[in-house]
């Protein structure tokens, strides 16, 4: 990710099967990666089991293959991230930092336009749509 | 915007400032500019009047310059997009075309492997977070 002082691009993906890709499903493979676990995931990445079980499941009905494997039978249950998953991240990773290049000019010219003294709050609560 | 039966990439910027810009606000001028009137465009979109202002309010204090101007004493109120508003819309489509550019082939390979029988209800379900 981009230094957190600097502008931004953050990119997601809809798929015409109706399914959807952005940075917390990739972050979720990742975490998937780091801990073998859906609980570990979920705990790490602080949102919650339900919501982390259904992120992996609509992944995994997204495609053809599976992005996430489960292991409900082993010690503790367990996950791995498929070679389709590993995939998905790295075409992800691309695309976001192929976009960030090509946002760079139009982020510097918004940049040098920003008002220093604004206040995030309210405009957080009006983006939250 | 793309087509509806293909992939496509959304894109948001996030600033250093706490601002924030997206799909929404950009959509968000560009009806403004067509009604005249935050009213109108609250209506247009099917956002409540205090949403559509809030996300307005927010634009103009995140740059040094108004993206929308309001003539609260013109009858039946009123709004105009500024040459500055403009220059955002532009800037902003421009980095959603460079994006889309950027991630053809991406979404081309992963428009290959999906799931034709995915149901979306409830990933978007877990997509929203």
């Amino acid at each position: 990710m981009a230094d957190r002082k600097g502008a931004r691009i953050h990119v997601s993906l809809s798929l015409p099967n109706g399914g959807h890709l952005d940075e917390a499903d990739i972050a979720l493979i990742e975490t998937v990666h780091k801990c073998r676990s859906i609980l570990g995931a979920s705990k790490l990445m602080g949102i919650s089991y339900r919501k982390t079980w259904l992120m992996t499941d609509a992944m995994n009905r997204t495609f053809e293959t599976k992005v996430v494997e489960t292991f409900p039978g082993r010690r503790g249950g367990g996950a791995e991230v498929t070679a389709f998953g590993e995939r998905l991240v790295a075409l992800f990773r691309s695309v976001e930092r192929r976009s960030a290049s090509a946002a760079a000019a139009a982020l510097g010219e918004l940049t040098a336009s920003l008002n220093w003294s604004f206040e995030a709050g309210e405009a957080q609560e009006a983006n939250s749509h």
